[in-house]
């Protein structure tokens, strides 16, 4: 029988550690003690097991469970009901790792894009790609453009609305995304850089279904998502059944787990169907562990089944002044996201685009360069 | 303009904290530095502020902040990625608490029934109701019905799935919930006890909608659905658009946030329409504070706009021996979900269901005799 390997990371004394380990391998499957389970069938095939313990501290361990695949039924939200329903309710347990079997792997779908979804309609297929935001909400819908235009104009890869923007009132969904879309297209005609736009489409699942159609209608080439927020199920559905262009996954409300981010933002969002995934960067304002992102960026774009990679975009407070120690970090198949550092001074705007935009290609000429 | 009052506790040195609640109100609104924030009418009326610091530990601070309702646009996504959405990135931070303002609680729905729908169904309405689980999952169609029925015979109220009990191929939904809403059909008939039976509905959004159908063709008369697991906006507008009885929230995945429990199950899981909320009791295998249970089963309770009040239904390891301590702790507006512990011994199940019945019926007698 098919079993998915899956590391809880458990904080607990060594006395303790094995009947917890014991104890997530049962809440994770039939919830019930080893007493009360009079059934040897499902005793054999059903039931979690526990294959191994690894000390990682004094008082912290990574508990390897081996859960039944035919728990989860074929679906999302039952295979994460699986990983992580109950114990999610055990403060001292964060899920950092699972391995699927290949039967499961190749059920998932994953991006339907990748990198190249971006890269074939920006034309840029060996340097790192620029990406930056509108904001702050509550400007109008033409400032919205406006800024949009000059980002394009300055010759930014992909143009996104801040995650923060919906349908509010004062900037509609309907009428920004078509005057962004717009605002792009005239950058296109005057510049011959083809930048994409991403509108932020976030709702109730009736309300999301309406923004992809807005969104689809007005010509964009890219759209913003967060898993974490529409519910991790209602997302891959979504991808894979409504949306026709490549998927930018925001992590908003994502960090609301006590899923490692690696694990959730560089192999779940990619399995369940996001071509970029944007994450806070090390040095920015967010500050996670550099391995950690290093580890969340190499599970984006590594091996996994027959799954295209997903785009890494680190975020969070990129300076403009050191893009080459993050391009070093990454490599050049990442996208580089910069917000609030080119909208410090309203009047320079266009400028400080255009710097990020040369910073990129110098730092990736100098990597050419570096390695003739 | 209409403010929603935020609550986040914050681990953060003194020196700093004036500073990291600045960092939020920005974060969960304009997402700019407070030097990028350049128009007066934003920096007014969109952008958040911090309204009160208080110290809650040497290291630990409650900061209130208040956000414009304005960013939320009327929409639940929407609504949490502005109450926790980047801010949940931040491990230092939680939510602990939100208040909403007039105009948004009208907007609210909540439950549809509340405690009277399933008070009403089964005919009592001064006791302490009684609850127990199918499980393990692995059993059969058959047997699962069977177990139904010997609980609904020895005049259980609520009969609900296992939350692992998807689609699997070993009880496949609809045979399963047909059988199970026939058995205590049978159980009514021969006993004059009318059981609820509430199947777990759970998958991704097409799949739930089938599986609701398939619920509503066979007559059951509540459904159990986990709304972190299905997605917070997912789960509200299914309640209200698609089920048509009584809804019993269960955590699964809910504890993965760091959303303070009494908030999220007591208030959001109620707001958004749960009749009933499933959380674990201080005396079980899950042992969250007893101040925290107690929290929790006054928020769903409590008035809140003209919101029905939610039923509390504490489990995770309730013992038969201790039922009285547990109904003088909560009063007797609340189900009991006794699992497990009816299940040890598969010979006795049905003499342990009429013990855990009976002693429910007594220790609410006892109150009155101690009240009289």
């Amino acid at each position: 029988m098919s079993r998915v390997a899956v590391t809880y990371r458990v904080s607990v004394r060594p006395s303790d550690v094995a009947a917890v380990a014991e104890g997530i391998a049962l809440e994770q499957s039939v919830e019930l003690p080893a007493s009360a389970l009079h059934d040897a069938e499902i005793q054999a095939n059903i039931a979690g097991r526990v294959a191994g313990i690894r000390q990682r501290g004094e008082e912290l361990f990574d508990v390897d469970v081996e859960l039944a695949a035919a728990t989860m039924g074929g679906d999302v939200a039952q295979t994460i009901n699986m990983l992580f329903g109950n114990s999610s309710l055990h403060a001292h347990v964060e899920l950092v790792d699972v391995r699927f079997p290949e039967d499961l792997l190749a059920a998932l779908t994953g991006p339907r894009f990748g990198a190249r979804g971006f890269r074939d309609v920006v034309g840029a297929h060996d340097r790192p790609l620029t990406c930056a935001a509108l904001k702050p909400q509550g400007m109008s819908v033409e400032s919205l453009a406006q800024l949009c235009e000059t980002l394009a104009r300055a010759g930014i890869d992909v143009v996104k609305d801040d995650h923060g923007l919906a349908d509010q009132a004062y900037s509609p969904f309907l009428p920004r995304v078509q005057a962004c879309q717009r605002a792009v297209d005239r950058a296109f005609a005057a510049t011959g850089h083809r930048a994409i736009y991403a509108p932020s489409v976030v709702g109730a699942p009736r309300r999301v279904a309406e923004q992809i159609h807005i969104a689809r209608d007005a010509g964009t080439h890219a759209l913003l998502l967060a898993p974490s927020l529409l519910g991790l199920p209602a997302f891959a559905e979504l991808v894979h059944n409504a949306v026709e262009v490549p998927v930018i996954a925001h992590p908003s409300f994502g960090g609301a787990t006590r899923i490692a981010h690696p694990l959730l933002i560089g192999t779940l969002y990619r399995a369940l169907g996001a071509d970029a995934v944007i994450f806070p960067h090390a040095s920015g304002r967010f500050a996670p562990p550099a391995s950690q992102c290093r580890e969340l960026a190499v599970r984006a774009r590594a091996p996994l089944g027959k799954l295209l990679p997903a785009l890494p975009v680190p975020a969070g407070g990129l300076q403009l002044d050191s893009l080459g120690e993050v391009i070093t970090f990454y490599g050049r198949d990442v996208m580089l996201l910069v917000g609030g550092s080119l909208l410090a001074d309203p009047s320079h705007v266009g400028d400080r685009a255009a710097r990020f935009v040369a910073a990129v290609r110098e730092a990736s000429l100098a990597r050419d360069g570096a390695r003739a």
